[in-house]
């Protein structure tokens, strides 16, 4: 497989800063928590944790850029980007839930190629490669098949940067359709449960890259359907995320233009 | 303390049903999934725990009534009751989502004394007794002490037995004033999360006791405030649940009764 190399690498590095970062987790009261705007938190586990997976890229991956949540941009001269999100569900880690995980991507002229997605707590490993498949726990994932709304749940993101009354829009027409929503405050691990098929879909009007590049790759290899993010512009500028199992999608994706 | 047997009892047989309920959704491809209404799942795991849990009552306290999800109703001649809810958050557990509980009460004429919910993949065990305090994994609990809506999440509870369009409601209303909407499909357990101080409050038209008397007794004990199930009703008909910290609760019941 053309990035077996980058794969073996993200996952090895995935584990190891989801042990680290749990060691902060485990010590709550000792974090430093800060406000990056509303509802938008950091502490020192983000940063450190991103210290730590910057650090292994720019040793074994030298001439990779990175584009991380809490320490910026680093160009890079290989065509390859690293695109990392040291805790996912940071609101969910200084608060105590465990529902958080670790996002690493790999991007090749702008367009995802790995993705891994760790979660300490359940200690699930989310992996996929572009042209060689998703997995959990090197169990392989396929994304639900029903086109049926009333058959499961639909993830519905939030951010402040969007417009506020949107997901309150997108949560009355997936009831009114006769759906559930679902949101556990951990975008990137909503995206895995997608391609897991453990919910139908997942929309939100804007990601920052490093939440969806790894988890949108993985639907796509486990047979999902997605609004295919921009090359050019979406590892720093974000992107829409749409999607669903290939039954769903069309649903899905009017519900999002109705809702935006 | 008064309840303590009766505590010790119930934290030791959450574990144990948790366990048993975990080897099956290790093995999650030969459950047996039946409907029981709109988006209202039943497996054979929820009901072998149920058996197990009622099996372990009846031998220690026979003279005990039982209230549980799947299997009805024991009257009991002691003036307690043990409410049972063998596997909260179904939908997830048959899904393959590892965030369910399993959720043990004991109830004096009608009110709870006795709380634990134990979430077999993250290992967190929480305990309450009345009088006696709450606690996870043996650490004092405390709710959320902020007034301030922007400075946490709010779970919301929606289920096929309320008008729907209440929990949209909810969501639209919370986002309004600069909060956040949280529901990861176990009720239980964020009634816990909410005992835990990680969320700010829990609104839901109506929770059946099995999914609620346990959590909401951690609430109290925990410093919360709670709208008091009616001890003559509740433990066969339900209750509507709203509840949260000692500063936010004027505001969420606000929320709640504007949305029901």
């Amino acid at each position: 497989m053309q990035y077996q190399d980058r794969l073996d690498f993200a996952t090895e590095l995935a584990r190891k800063a989801g042990a680290f970062a749990k060691t902060h987790f485990q010590a709550i009261d000792a974090l430093v928590i800060e406000s990056k705007g509303h509802q938008d938190l950091v502490s020192n586990a983000d940063k450190d944790t991103e210290t730590l997976i910057r650090d292994a890229i720019n040793e074994r991956w030298p001439d990779d850029g990175i584009v991380g949540e809490e320490h910026g941009r680093k160009t890079g001269t290989s065509g390859y980007d690293w695109v990392i999100d040291p805790i996912d569900g940071t609101a969910n880690f200084v608060r105590g839930i465990p529902q958080w995980c670790v996002a690493i991507a790999c991007a090749r002229d702008g367009a995802a190629v790995v993705g891994v997605i760790f979660e300490p707590s359940s200690g699930e490993m989310f992996t996929a490669s572009k042209g060689g498949g998703a997995f959990v726990n090197g169990k392989a994932m396929r994304v639900a098949q029903t086109g049926d709304i009333g058959q499961g749940s639909l993830g519905i993101g939030f951010s402040g940067r969007a417009p506020a009354m949107a997901a309150a829009t997108m949560v009355a027409m997936v009831i009114k359709r006769g759906g559930v929503f679902f949101r556990n405050a951990s975008g990137a691990l909503m995206l895995a449960y997608v391609a897991a098929g453990r919910l139908l879909g997942y929309i939100e009007e804007h990601m920052n890259s490093w939440d969806c590049v790894a988890g949108l790759l993985m639907i796509e290899e486990a047979g999902g359907t997605i609004v295919k993010p921009d090359p050019a512009t979406s590892l720093d500028g974000g992107t829409v995320v749409i999607t669903g199992g290939p039954n769903m999608f069309d649903e899905i994706q009017e519900i999002a233009k109705a809702s935006f």
